[in-house]
């Protein structure tokens, strides 16, 4: 009877305390699901998916409400549906009361040069005539030569379809969107010129509708990577998708994901999404090649080979992107198997290669990217790169009361006369812990001597108790919660911590090693992504994971490799710059390395280094 | 109740004399549908699909027999469907008794060096390896330059897919298929090396298969085009295909045409279909813009031009073509609305621009493109087009007993002592009069006078009746057909053939003035085309429609564009040659000149000029 249950992409998990539906399920994990009509199955607001796992028949009410299609995709309603074995349960982002919180915005440290590939040009386009038999296709070149001097070659064969209209029937204006040699669109003369930039993480998504002759953001989207429901990190994912089938699966969940994102941003500004010209996307190795069709599997086992790391450009509607029909969508280029185009857009945005001194730029995630650039002698511009395997901890996973960033999570914590302080996303009740509120915890626990430098929980505190077996500290009481259970972190949820710090640790002091430097010639640690904003560098430092230098050597950057993603769209130089930035990195694999292990088991150890 | 019921692509129509089968009144008209099991509607095999009118509601057997799809489609048993209107009916080749006869062959005038754009090189792969963290696209780059000392500059895609794979689990070994600077496959190493040549007319689809290497035909494929149900000629054609559902509809006839036929030569040939690595395609410029979706109302309308003439490449795949997933469909310029790329690829045939003297080259079908090549004076190399509305009549169509090319239609007759005598395809009991029969049928009642010279049938010959006020001649008696029903060559289709054989006397008129010559500075007649290779020459210069010249300088030379179309596919000569020519080729609008209609009244009249 006690079924387990897990919830994504919130990341809440646990076991059912007796038969229960899926919609009190959920509210008793802190998991708020729409619920408009009070649980009588009409309103069909509280729809989630069963990925896997048994639950009792279809209602009547079930069958009036959700379509055949969704019935086939295993949807089911929360308020109808009891759970007859363990399940994957997969809450669209509709059926939450509240966003989960995703990080798009990042600190626009380049300033680009707007000068895209792609080139606008308005025309006059005149009919052909009794004497002039060319074809449509030559009236149009002849025009943009004659009143632009551009020499295009080829039309794309699905804009063409546009033109004879354009050339016989309309206002014989037209507005030729050019890009490198190609016409890749006809556009009203008064159309907007708008391109998108995608960073496609692991959990999360970011897209940004950019206006494409002012390098402006116009608007902004994070969504959660519909894929976790089928492998929370890399390594699932990439074992899901061995099968072609699967692999395809996931290509069209963050594709639709991707084309509803863009519909909804266009909405908001009164766009068509044949108004996006261009779209530049980056992601790790693995999403990458998820995203175009890629067989994944080699990623997953040594020596982690790309199938490509060059930049590339394919046609938009080859992906099953419903933009500009001539569009293209530009990858910018990976670096090695776990050193994916999210890491050369962070560079990029970073302007790493014209950095001054000795850099470290970091991306935590359940995988982690570190560069260091090291430009400590002149003309010596040096920049090599690690990536870490730190888990799936800071995103809540494998920690008992962990979840993703959303209403309810304790995101900070401190330790202060012998009590717990914590503060929650939204200022919600808490439901569970989050990761910088995980870091927190353990960073104050061990200044305050709860928990000493091998990671071990003291079984004298009065916040400690001894659960079957396993010692656990309470972070908030059963009478601060609304489901009356306690909060609480793991002796086992300390060692996984233990490991993830370890493994960023050792990253960093591996990359400073094969440069012959010591933390004190870092002059500068940017953090990059979603969970390096959140955190309290403090307490990052004083576990050890991060080096132990003035606060003021940190600078946490926010989605950098979305801004990267950004410059490479509007600008032809950064995009150049990319690729020189991928093709100069060197990659280090951390576990060829003889003393990695030892250095590892060093690392274990929580303190400041 | 006389129903008028039109049988597609056969090109049979009649009435019904009284209440009838679809299947009976097919008979009747002397189309031979397959029917196994005698009428009970259990077989399956008289499969038929009605294209417009009503019948009668479907049978249980029907339902039997037919798939849903099929059913949805207007498909319906002959052996079961009673018609309850005017009918279109489309006659699936699978249901008919015996093939329509198609002509694929042509006379391979060129020698054509084999030197194909798509190039093919084995390689051996080495493996990534722990020092060498290359991806695989790079490895595969350095092989190939490193064995073969060649630069590829990407690779597609969708084969890009296959190259982990390769890299990792094979045998090391592969064949890169390269096309110009990009990978499109990659192959066993044992792999044929095969491409596609087509030539789509507005009537028959000519479908070979080549060896890349040697250039040799492997097998060829003659199949109607079945557009026909929905628009005879061109012009109806881009009626129906205004609409832009309809125009997809009609592509994807073509297009699953194709696919089929390539699946049946490669399972002849034992291949597979991914085997095929590069397809040339050719058609007047309406099929070949309808094959590509691009729109073809402005080729209906003055000054009828396209929406492209230089040639193109596309990926078959965003056709629909179904072989190399990598390959490219590369199309022949065309040179105007009504003068394609099958012209261009005849011309490229007949090595027109490296002919002697003055020829005149001539496709005929529903539209005539007539080619006048004068290189009469040293370095004075001209080519000059034009396009004749030659109409139906060649195809059977307009004409009371007329049909196409298939079992039982008098293909020709001769006059003699004043009898007429025939000969029918197959052998058979005729059933009607296709193209060459009528040309036939006309001259040799003009030289006996039956006709005179302005097409007048005269009216005391014992095989002429008057048949409800209109005069016609009996070819066939009611005791030689198996309905028992006359064949009869009408007044109206007299003049039919009158307008017919005015329209390309009148090109050929207008090109040798355009050109300050005359009939006899003709050294060659060279006639392509399927319907060309089957008429008695004779016949044409008899009645007027081709010059009067010796006999042996005309020269007929079978499916001159599908030969052209094959030299394009191996040779990139031959290919650059093809824009060449349509490049220099002159077109002349008919219409728009100002003896046009003079010249063309005198022209309807029969007689050698």
């Amino acid at each position: 009877m006690k079924y387990y249950i897990d919830f994504e992409p919130i990341g809440k998990r646990g076991r059912l305390s007796s038969e229960k539906l899926i919609l009190d399920h959920a509210r008793e994990l802190g998991v708020d699901l729409v619920n408009i009509c009070g649980g009588a199955g009409i309103c069909g607001q509280c729809k989630v998916q069963i990925i896997s796992g048994d639950a009792s028949p279809l209602t009547t009410n079930e069958f009036g409400v959700l379509s055949p299609e969704e019935i086939a995709g295993g949807f089911r309603l929360a308020c109808q549906a009891l759970p007859l074995s363990d399940c994957l349960i997969h809450v669209p982002p509709e059926s939450l009361t509240s966003p989960q919180r995703t990080q798009v915005e990042g600190d626009e440290i380049l300033t680009y040069p707007v000068d895209p590939l792609i080139r606008f040009y308005s025309l006059k386009i005149s009919s052909a005539s009794v004497e002039d038999f060319r074809s449509d296709t030559e009236q149009l070149m002849e025009a943009l030569h004659k009143q632009h001097q551009i020499k295009a070659t080829s039309i794309d064969i699905k804009s063409l379809c546009d033109l004879p209209s354009l050339m016989h029937d309309g206002n014989r204006q037209t507005m030729a969107v050019v890009r490198d040699n190609e016409i890749i669109s006809f556009h009203k003369s008064d159309a907007r010129k708008i391109g998108m930039a995608v960073d496609i993480g692991t959990t999360k998504i970011a897209c940004y509708l950019v206006d494409m002759e002012t390098g402006r953001t116009l608007a902004a989207k994070g969504i959660m990577n519909p894929q976790i429901a089928y492998g929370e990190d890399v390594i699932a994912r990439i074992g899901r998708a061995m099968e072609h089938s699967e692999a395809l699966k996931l290509q069209k969940l963050v594709v639709d994901a991707l084309n509803q994102s863009v519909k909804e941003l266009c909405d908001q500004l009164n766009l068509n999404v044949a108004e996006i010209i261009e779209a530049v996307v980056v992601g790790n190795t693995a999403m990458h090649h998820l995203f175009l069709r890629l067989p994944v599997k080699q990623l997953a086992m040594a020596p982690y080979i790309p199938a490509v790391n060059t930049h590339l450009d394919v046609k938009a509607r080859e992906i099953g992107l419903h933009i500009c029909k001539g569009a293209y969508v530009h990858l910018l280029p990976n670096i090695a198997g776990f050193v994916g185009a999210d890491h050369v857009s962070m560079l990029l945005a970073l302007d790493a290669h014209n950095k001054k001194g000795v850099c470290l730029a970091i991306d935590i995630g359940t995988n982690t990217e570190i560069c260091l650039i090291n430009n400590k002698k002149t003309n010596h511009k040096k920049m090599t790169s690690v990536s870490c395997a730190s888990g799936p901890a800071f995103e809540g996973g494998h920690i008992k009361h962990g979840m993703r960033a959303s209403n309810g999570a304790i995101e900070h914590v401190h330790y202060e006369e012998g009590r717990i302080k914590y503060q929650t996303i939204g200022q919600m009740p808490p439901v569970g812990i989050c990761g910088s509120g995980i870091l927190d915890a353990l960073a104050q626990l061990y200044k305050a001597g709860i928990i000493n430098n091998s990671g071990r929980l003291s079984d004298d505190h009065p916040s400690i108790r001894n659960n079957d077996g396993q010692l656990e500290f309470v972070l908030a009481g059963k009478e601060e919660t609304n489901n009356h259970k306690e909060i609480t972190l793991t002796q086992k949820d300390i060692r996984a911590l233990q490991l993830a710090k370890a493994a960023i640790a050792t990253g960093i002091t591996m990359l400073l090693e094969s440069q012959g430097l010591s933390d004190n010639d870092i002059d500068e640690v940017v953090i990059a992504g979603a969970f390096g904003s959140y955190i309290d560098v403090a307490s990052a430092v004083a576990i050890g994971m991060l080096p132990d230098l003035p606060i003021q050597r940190f600078k946490q950057v926010g989605n950098a490799a979305g801004i990267g993603a950004k410059a490479a769209l509007v600008s032809q130089r950064h995009r150049k710059e990319s690729q020189d930035i991928a093709d100069r990195t060197e990659y280090i694999e951390l576990a060829a390395s003889t003393d990695f292990m030892e250095v590892f088991t060093k690392a274990t150890l929580i303190g400041p280094v």
